[in-house]
């Protein structure tokens, strides 16, 4: 199994913007209830770019989830996310910037999280030591609010003031 | 708007099947609870003989609902219809019958159903004389346990004697 190691940093400024060389909009929600002790499996709407897709996946713990996935045409998916979604649906913006050898994904956020700007990296290794660009400001990796999953539930504008610094 | 009229009986005895030109497998379930109140769309899971559809629709009251529905295959059906559901699966065949100019479905339903068979026709307009075959017994048109709808919160092999005759 690959384990994901990432680094999340907020941003201090604009400047890596202009060095962004792909940026592709995001947009997901559910059209189940998902924290409904009755679900046995999410069922997800996301579009990616000019893509969408239609995705079900089981809820059991354990070591295999049952995943299935279906292309779907983007306008239906954009009716879905503006009419049959349960939950807010988490909506931004993805730019693509190369600092030296790494590629920096940086999401900024839109709809009930406008103002959160995110950078991610991903390290090869726990010992891969990655050059921190100028523009990446606080370390948020250990930072729970920050996760997808936290702000489907609390997003960025209910956060107050401490917890957006 | 097209307006349904059917006319639904049960049956007295098996001498139909003979007469049977076609028979279909059915079988279908919900992976959410239609029933919570913050359902906005009904997610079905459809067989239909060799063909499988996920089906996606408004639950909202007004004229128009919104429906998407996908092609999904055959397998994945299946495995969702046996792990994923929200309520019972219903599962019947239905069987193709011509009894003088009219074309009756007759459901053998299985599973938490099983024992019940049900026949169906439809008419043409509220004046249309169907011609009624020997084999159909008592008529239901009006019984609301029948339903669908029913049949997936009070299914059949709850019925009390009374409610079976």
């Amino acid at each position: 199994m690959a384990r994901e190691i990432e680094r999340k940093f907020l941003l201090k400024n604009q400047d890596w913007k202009p060095l962004a060389f792909k940026q592709t909009h995001f947009a997901q929600g559910y059209l189940n209830d998902i924290s409904d002790h009755k679900a046995k499996s999410s069922v997800r709407v996301r579009i990616e770019g000019e893509q969408a897709n239609m995705n079900i996946k089981s809820l059991e713990i354990g070591l295999s989830r049952d995943e299935y996935e279906y292309s779907i045409p983007l306008e239906d998916a954009q009716k879905m996310l503006n009419t049959l979604t349960v939950g807010p649906v988490i909506e931004k913006i993805r730019y693509l910037v190369k600092h030296d050898s790494h590629t920096w994904e940086i999401d900024e956020f839109l709809g009930d999280n406008a103002g959160l700007v995110v950078a991610e990296v991903e390290m090869t290794s726990e010992a891969d030591q990655v050059p921190i660009p100028d523009w990446a400001g606080r370390e948020v990796t250990e930072v729970v609010r920050y996760y997808n999953i936290s702000l489907s539930k609390y997003p960025f504008k209910e956060w107050n003031d401490d917890e957006k610094k």
